[in-house]
């Protein structure tokens, strides 16, 4: 096939507009992301999220059905933020102990941002039923990570013991948490409060 | 004065009648309770708590005066269960590391019960502004005696010394998170829920 010479297109390249139009798609969640986080997601109008990034409301519509959908996108990448610390951890020859410790600590600070936030700020009965339905799948899966690296941990000996579904849920409670209490403008930076709460759970509260 | 002979009054004594308008209008709420657990809040109309109780919207208006006010109720009753643990403690000349376990045991306790549960599983942004207040001066009181008890051990040197701030945080969210997944028909009692997260919070994961 013969080659066309490419030359410089006032509409740009495909993937220049491409890239445009995913640019703009992710500041449609980054600014909605920050507004359900400080303000509630019920609070938080299409309108308030369009006058916020200077847009009408049709243009939102352009790349969103509707306000559901734009919610369910930002829990999405709070879940996908959480699974990829999983990924790294996962490929590790390192004792479940440490793995945890590696896989709590990027948790927790994923929680300190603003698409961690949503996944705990925003209840998922705020979802649609097929959207709420795949959100939990997701949340199951991480769970199930969380648990199975406890449960090498446990049988490395390098864990204490114990039950390791309740273990999950002890961690995954502190650390959720983090989402509905810190503030970006607080005196302790994400790191600080990542590496503090996780070193909360693994050494526990007790003087020896 | 002259004192005047009871006689067994058909509508009952005074005392009966207001013994009997509690117990109406804690049933109210105890089915309300179940109700937004079970299906959330937005879900949960008053003509279906009405229904649960086989009579009609216009006697649950008798007792409160909206869904809110409903709210309202079963969340001060959730915080009042765990402000109970905390009076208990503090009368209380044992360590802090003693006293922080009793507390602890008995709000995770409250955590697997109706109340309890309703203060994590509905958010309070479906209150009405001068309920939130009310409710998050609630929560600042619960954490800040949750705190003190933690700074108490750090100090009688039973709790390893840390900053106490966030280790309450780190507790709360443990122990808050049970209202969100235990379930009361699910293999666990209770209590080996409740002594099972503070167990792991006091020791710790890490194999020694």
């Amino acid at each position: 096939m013969a080659t066309i010479a490419k030359i410089d297109s006032p509409w740009g390249s495909q993937s220049d507009r491409e890239a445009k139009r995913n640019s703009k798609r992710q500041a449609v969640l980054d600014t909605a992301v920050r507004l359900f986080n400080a303000k509630g997601f019920q609070a938080t109008s299409l309108d308030y999220v369009a006058q916020a990034l200077s847009v009408t409301k049709p243009t939102i519509y352009h790349y969103f059905s509707n306000k559901d959908d734009i919610l369910f996108e930002c829990l999405r990448l709070g879940m996908r933020q959480i699974q990829s610390a999983i990924g790294e951890v996962q490929q590790s020859a390192a004792t479940g102990r440490d793995r945890l410790e590696v896989f709590a600590v990027a948790y927790a600070l994923t929680m300190t941002q603003e698409f961690g936030m949503c996944t705990i700020r925003t209840s998922d009965d705020q979802l649609s039923a097929k959207s709420r339905k795949e959100f939990r799948a997701l949340k199951r899966e991480i769970h199930e990570s969380l648990q199975a690296i406890i449960e090498d941990g446990m049988k490395d000996g390098s864990l204490i013991e114990g039950d390791a579904r309740l273990t999950a849920f002890t961690m995954a409670g502190a650390i959720n948490w983090i989402g509905r209490w810190y503030r970006p403008d607080q005196s302790m930076s994400p790191d600080q409060v990542a590496q503090g709460v996780v070193s909360n759970l693994m050494t526990g509260l007790v003087a020896r």
